[in-house]
Formats: C-alpha cells, sequence, structure tokens
C-alpha cells in the first residue's frame, strides 16, 4: 500500500464533502464502524464525535483506524482508504464541529450542550479505487 | 447495541442495493476498511472478493467483521451498522459476484477469469442511526 502524500487528484477528492466510514478496534479485538463526517486538512484527518461515543473510548485505547471515504451521490465507486493512527485529542470542541457542519450542511452545529471531542488522524498508508482498478497509485 | 432480529424497516432498508464498508481485523491488530457490495439475506450477510484480496486473507485469520451500510444517493445519513463473524466461506462463488452485480447494476459480473470467494457473516450486534439519533430500537 503506498504511503503519503497523496496524488493531488485524491488529495482534492478528500476535501469534499464526501460520505465515511470510520473503523476502530474494541478491546475484545473486534472492529466497530460507524459513519462520519472528516475534514481533510493539511494530510490529516479531522474527526469529531460527542463525548459518549463508543469509538472515542475504542480509539483512546486503541490508537489506529481506518477510514474509507466515498464518492458523493451515486459515485460511491470512487474510493479512497486512510490507514492511520489518531496523534492527537482536542477535549473541548464544539468549534471543530461547527466546522464539520458548515462543510457538510453549510451553517453551525445546531447542539451547543453536549461536550465535542476532535481526533486528528496521521495516515500511514493508502489505498484508491475506481470503477474495479486502483485510483491514484 | 441491539440484537438480532432488525426491525422490518432496517430490514427494509438492507435489502435494497446500498454502499456498504466492511471492516476487518489485520494480524497487526489494527483495522483495514474498504467499500463493498453486499447481500441481506435471511438475516446473514453475504460478501464476494476477489481470490486476491487482503481483507479475504484478514477474515480467515480473524472472523470478526463490522460494516456500515449506508442509505444511497445523498441519504447517507440513513446507516445501520452490523457487528458479527463470517460464519462460512464459499471458495468458489462466481455465482455470488454475478447475483451482486445484478442486484447493484443490473447485469452478471464482467470478469470471468478470477477465482471469487463468498464470505456470510453472522450478525451478532447491530444500530441504526438516522439524522442524529437512533434509528430502529
Amino acid at each position: 500500500m503506498p504511503t503519503p502524500p497523496l496524488p493531488s487528484e485524491l488529495d482534492d477528492f478528500l476535501s469534499k464533502p464526501n460520505p465515511s466510514v470510520i473503523a476502530t478496534v474494541r478491546p475484545d479485538g473486534s472492529p466497530h464502524t460507524a459513519a462520519t463526517w472528516y475534514l481533510w486538512e493539511g494530510g490529516r484527518v479531522l474527526v469529531n464525535m460527542d463525548e459518549s461515543r463508543k469509538r472515542l473510548q475504542y480509539m483512546r485505547d486503541e490508537p489506529e483506524v481506518s477510514i474509507t471515504v466515498l464518492g458523493q451521490g451515486d459515485d460511491w465507486y470512487h474510493q479512497v482508504t486512510l490507514l492511520g493512527r489518531v496523534v492527537e485529542f482536542d477535549e473541548d470542541a464544539l468549534d471543530d464541529i461547527d466546522r464539520l457542519c458548515r462543510h457538510y450542511m453549510g451553517g453551525p452545529y445546531s447542539q451547543r450542550d453536549r461536550r465535542r471531542v476532535s481526533a486528528w488522524i496521521e495516515v500511514d498508508r493508502w489505498y484508491g479505487w475506481a470503477g474495479g482498478g486502483s485510483w491514484g497509485s
């Protein structure tokens, strides 16, 4: 699997408000997945979670994650998967969920009374896939 | 997290040709994700892979998987995640990739010269999510 940096075509793709699914590993070693908003900034992935989310605790225990980003609408035959590690948490990051919500929905996040935690993911390896073959490598 | 069976509304959702992402666990304990076609049949999940796919070997070593299914098009705010185990492989399953391809693309799979392996996944737990809240439980 290639290592960063990603080619500019995939960089552009990741900069869009795409659907994505993030996997974490639970204490018993089995995987857990959840759909998520993300931001692609400076070659790192930002995700943001309500403080009560199970995957937040899984990340704290085991920082390795994998995130698959799909093309928007019916274009999920374009896919990029990023394998990496959470390298930083921001424990009070309502500002980040606002940034994510603006990116995906065009406005700030409505729920203001819950603590939100951000996780920054550094990418170790990646692969792209488009219509049955490798994309970008 | 609830256990099967799933409510009929989610059963109907899973029966559609939705995008999905499956997570497996690699030998070093880190997660791996990939977008995949699936079929929801009799409360089990069928996926089918080219024999060369890394996630196939990961499943053989560690059968626990998690799959997040998204609504089609822009409706990925409907999501169902199924956590379970691969309970059966079919080592020569070109017929299954044809069934999957008909479900998603309306016709049989074009590539006939590669061995395809099916994996059947039994669901242990699940959760649904829709527009910021639990769905179906």
